[in-house]
């Protein structure tokens, strides 16, 4: 028996560039009644400007725009406190759709369980609804593939590590790591280039900003401003070359 | 100034799905006047049945076929040196098409840069020819989308293994990661899961075969029958779930 309740869709609509988003992503989103996407206070939402030209004039748009851009608030509010109210908002937010029998597809920038917000609104949601969810392209492999960076060899180990990491648990997960992805950098840049430059990794490390989109930025790592690079920025450290 | 030569291009295709594919590399892929693949010894390949239906007649296949199924290898040959040899072979043959100007797709399951093939292809031929990468949803993100696992939260790091790894370096690595993927199972499955037993991961651990393919198949973790598991299986360790 078919359930008269709408479905959850979690779809990952790849790292930037519009043209990876995959044929499942696009279809399953050109069907959807109701498109619902994290976005920052006053602005458009990186997933939005993904799958924009796809949308119709019939469809539901929920954006779900986050409290807070900081996660350093003054007391006594604390971030994690707001954000989980926050998400449990957006969850009954997207719950009304379901319950009124409209799937909600749920646009994700990358891949939705590779440190995506969707995973919040599924931890809320798939037990109580059905809910699918659609790998996309993430963006440590857009950011590999624009690099010319084959990223990872045989048996080596893949360690992908978030740039908020205090110095001395990165130190010590990047001397291990045959190779690495660090995210999240932003105003991390300038702990974790020092990290690299320690490590003696700064002459294999590759650095992008906003990897497949459209104002795309390769920099040799020495030469990036401290002071300018993006939270959407990362960096890359190859495995060793193979020589299969 | 266009060269007259062909363009290498690497194109994932996806986890296996065929609808997982992006609109990108179907695009290049229809494009391309000649298709290559790896493939083993009488089998058809599983890039080649992600995308086969896509195929026009007017394509040349070029099947790039694997001289042996095995690492282990009678003395006095070694696989290191067969299969160098082979990949060799493989970038002159596919050079010989981008010398008389025709682009090359080569397909590649999941992303090309992620443990795949096609980047002993991009190390020999990218500093000769021009080469372009487009990236491919990678099998563990199939896998974790299938068993409905959000992967990595906030500041988690996540740890990729390969299965071919000794058990003692497994375990250490395994007890230092927040989230893990273990790829490349086959007959190292059952060390595998010996490890994870040792230390008392088991519980957390998640098990799949054949992620998004026609024959997909999830099982309990100790349900699995060490005999059949399949190489294309993996095991996913999901971060601890943030209450955000």
């Amino acid at each position: 028996m078919m359930s008269p309740r709408g479905r959850l869709l979690g779809l990952g609509v790849g790292p930037g560039d519009p043209e990876l988003i995959t044929v499942k992503a696009l279809r399953l989103l050109r069907e959807a009644p109701v498109v619902a996407y994290f976005v920052a206070k006053g602005k458009r939402g990186n997933a939005f400007g993904i799958i924009e030209a796809h949308l119709q004039a019939e469809q539901t748009l929920l954006p779900l725009v986050y409290p807070v851009t900081t996660e350093v608030l003054p007391a006594p509010l604390s971030y994690e406190q707001v954000i989980s109210d926050f998400y449990d908002q957006a969850g009954e937010q997207v719950a009304a759709h379901l319950d009124a029998g409209r799937d909600v597809a749920v646009i994700c920038e990358g891949d939705p369980f590779f440190y995506g917000s969707y995973m919040y609104l599924h931890d809320r949601l798939a037990q109580r609804y059905e809910a699918e969810v659609i790998p996309g392209v993430c963006s440590m492999l857009g950011g590999a593939s624009v690099l010319g960076a084959p990223l990872v060899y045989r048996n080596q180990t893949l360690t992908v590590l978030s740039g908020v990491l205090p110095a001395e648990e990165l130190k010590r997960r990047l001397a291990d790591a045959d190779a690495a992805v660090i995210m999240k950098l932003g105003r991390n840049f300038p702990k974790v280039r020092q990290v690299l430059g320690e490590l003696g990794m700064d002459g294999r490390a590759l650095y992008v900003e906003r990897a497949t989109m459209a104002n795309q930025k390769i920099v040799a790592l020495d030469a990036v401003d401290p002071q300018s690079s993006p939270y959407f920025s990362l960096i890359i450290v190859p495995g060793e070359k193979w020589q299969g």
